[in-house]
């Protein structure tokens, strides 16, 4: 499933409208618009988060409520890291600045902290007619890219960040779609190459397809904690010259679906992988403020790289992104993010704020939400102790949910759990007895696919098959979020544990 | 600036990188993403709207910030249908909702509504784990799309809708562009051929150059208030058919920029047309509540198209748009809007429904605001005597500025400005004298982009050049919005005429 994906070709000879005339002489045509002649990229788009089985479990959800008997009450969608959706409640001073920008007579009310009304006074005067209704400038609102800056220069000791470089977008998948086709060129052999790891999120070979770009796979090494060897780059990127231009190293850390948190060493040798290739660094790090095993520690590539010195620091090209929907907010609903660029060029730095003007702005709400997180309340502040303590409840519940499935999971024969050291996802790996998998390819389905759907019907669980996010041949995995509320968890795991055996058994 | 754009083709001959040595035998290696080796599609796109002008526009703000003297003390954006930032207060029903479903604590606050309060609770009850902070599925949240179905049959007279039809999306131009990608395939003369209208709203050449689209420009006609011809669209398809595969066909209606209301005959001649020629047909119903003129009446692409019978309903293929930044709401900023496929083969409508997925959802709030304009406050409801009066004031003003505007425009010699009869533009044109065509052409500018800069540095207005839209050979005009507060806006026009008469002497 997670191999090369090659430049765009046409699925059918030709497009033209087809006359066929039927026996009372009228012409009678097809579709405009048929799977045949559509954009043959798009049909190459997969994206498993959101795929079958997503739509099996809606589907399933449907049956529940109109009265059809099934082993489960409830179908619980462990496939997506979706916070809110999973009963985390919103972090009470975001929703308070929301309401105020949404509704500004409020702030007339003496209900609302004054913190809460500063940050909503200062959004507002800086929206056109000081509403949130304005169209801001396309790269966004100027002081929540100020703002964006000053908390990149806070996480990294003080190294400077621009404002100019900041450009928000709508959620990080955005950026990430938009730094790739900017990077997208090239025909047949001389077609752009993007590294991407695998397991990967699919995002990005949804995105690749998309652009008709080739996909260049690096595997991670599961045995040592999902970490990335630039032994395994260097294979990949020589093997990928051979057919096509490799220009782009995409990372994910902390890693989705894999939850690892790459050391400060290893993104180091990334850096100067990627200066020795010349190739462009894209650092996906949404999940930055998820860190939860001991010892591990959140690097930002920008950090390390001007740690680096100039030799790296002034030439090695980047974009990083990061996003309101994880972290201890998980505000995916507002589609809020940025990302940052170095040592951009100038003239293609005009082309990217040209490209995001066509679609206006990203959204405002999702933009001052972002403000917030970047710049939340402070110590001497009212709104501080709570803001801290509901911070602080759900950064540790993640922690403890993090050790919770590692730990359950692995005393499952035969499910393999790395440690889940951030992110939101646990990545196990399953053995599938031959008969299970000779099974599946008589129903026509990958292995771990029909093992997800079975554990769906029968206890009511949505999971992502491991192949929707790429794994070495042979082996099966799926991926699963850690969000439910720990003593959901906690059955959902046991569940899980004692669907496994029973399906070893039944196909054994 | 508005003809053909070809598919794709790279701009230098090789993107591998160069090895260059130095004199001390160091590599030097030029950056990776240049503007030489970028995608060259992404080159091509131009935004008129937010182009060069605006960000002159933007220095001069500045500027006037940091004291320097100009013969003007503000800038006036007239470059685009921003309503907020032209000072227009939001309807207070649709905030308060918004802020009761960010921070819904306020449920139990007397100050709201009751009506407010129940559709704040429909909304919560829709999201997952009632929070705005959830994803919603990527069609859109189930309810919000049964509540535009609603809407959409009683707009059009009880002709049936299909929630399943329903996508929400970014605003209107997320929609049209992900549209616009399904329809573009082949190559060379097989390559997708889409008509647009000259002038056109820029989005839709923008988005064709991205996508490699071939753009089949079909004029309307200036001496009859912009209409459209349907012989024109016949010669423009049969140049076409000469060089690509024209498939589509793009409809504004009410118009942008030029602001015509389409009878309904033209709709149905336009509709027999993409039938006889076998094209999907885009119609951008985006201002369907923004008209104005005496005897015209917006009547919705779909409305016709099913009186026309089932030998049309049942076989042309469509796609309609709306979004909540235009009408009486002006809610620019929250990114909000649908499309309804018509007659979508169902193969592709699951591929677009797996494309729509890859970004997860649109923002949330734009989509509960979006429910509550489909749904506005009804008669037996408290806020309805306010939400009329709101609403009613504003489209009224709007009616007044579009009188006002022609009028005055038509009073300058060598203006010439059609009625605006919907919509929220004016697109007059405008006789520039030989010398100042000259003058341009030395200053390397097109004559209405120097005109507009020079209105900008005398008088502070930033209107669009009419070059940004197209317009036929030899002519000139340029895009204002009417949207400034009626006092402002005697202002602007009669600066803009006072500009024209001075300009028109000064290169006579």
């Amino acid at each position: 499933s997670s191999v090369v994906i090659y430049a765009p070709l046409c699925l059918s000879d030709s497009h033209r409208a087809l006359s066929v005339t039927k026996s009372n002489g009228v012409p009678c045509r097809g579709k405009v618009l048929t799977l045949d002649n559509m954009n043959p990229n798009v049909r190459r788009v997969e994206y498993a988060v959101r795929g079958a089985i997503v739509q099996r479990a809606g589907q399933i959800e449907k049956e529940l409520k109109e009265g059809v008997k099934k082993p489960f009450t409830e179908v619980i969608k462990a496939n997506i890291g979706d916070a809110h959706a999973m009963g985390q409640k919103p972090i009470s001073f975001l929703r308070q600045v929301l309401a105020l920008c949404s509704y500004p007579e409020l702030l007339e009310d003496n209900k609302f902290p004054e913190d809460a009304k500063h940050r909503a006074r200062r959004i507002l005067e800086a929206c056109g007619g000081h509403s949130i209704g304005a169209y801001s400038a396309s790269q966004g609102i100027e002081c929540v890219r100020q703002d964006v800056a000053r908390y990149i220069e806070k996480r990294d000791g003080g190294i400077p960040s621009n404002p100019d470089n900041i450009y928000l977008s709508t959620g990080a998948s955005d950026a990430i779609v938009t730094m790739l086709k900017l990077l997208v060129c090239g025909e047949g052999r001389d077609r752009t190459g993007v590294m991407i790891s695998i397991p990967q999120y699919p995002l990005y070979s949804a995105a690749l397809a998309d652009l008709g770009a080739v996909q260049i796979s690096y595997y991670l090494d599961e045995d040592k904690c999902w970490s990335l060897d630039v032994a395994e780059l260097k294979r990949a990127v020589d093997a990928a010259r051979q057919h096509c231009n490799p220009r782009v190293l995409c990372i994910i850390n902390p890693g989705n679906p894999t939850g690892q948190v790459q050391s400060r060493q290893c993104i180091e040798d990334v850096i100067r992988f990627a200066k020795e290739e010349h190739l462009f660094l894209m650092a996906d790090e949404v999940y930055q403020d998820n860190v939860y095993a001991e010892g591990c520690k959140f690097h930002s590539f920008k950090k390390v790289l001007f740690e680096m010195g100039p030799a790296y620091s002034s030439t090695v090209e980047m974009a990083s992104f990061h996003s309101t929907s994880k972290c201890y907010m998980g505000e995916c609903g507002f589609r809020g993010g940025y990302m940052e660029v170095i040592n951009m060029d100038p003239e293609v730095k005009a082309q990217l704020t040209k490209l995001v003007s066509v679609r206006l702005c990203p959204p405002v709400p999702g933009q001052a939400l972002l403000d917030l997180v970047v710049n939340p309340p402070q110590p001497d502040e009212p709104s501080y102790n709570t803001f801290m303590k509901e911070r602080t409840a759900v950064l540790a519940a993640l922690a403890e949910k993090a050790r919770l499935t590692e730990q359950i999971f692995n005393e499952v024969p035969g499910v393999t759990c790395n440690p889940v050291q951030g992110a939101m996802y646990t990545f196990p790996r399953i053995a599938l007895p031959q008969k299970a998998i000779d099974k599946a390819k008589e129903e026509g389905q990958v292995p771990d696919m029909f093992y997800c759907m079975r554990l769906l019907e029968e206890e009511g669980i949505c999971l992502v098959p491991g192949s929707g996010f790429g794994q070495r041949e042979g082996t099966f995995h799926f991926r699963m979020t850690i969000l439910p509320p720990t003593e959901k968890l906690k059955i959902v795991l046991q569940k899980i544990s004692d669907f496994h055996v029973r399906f070893t058994q039944e196909f054994s």
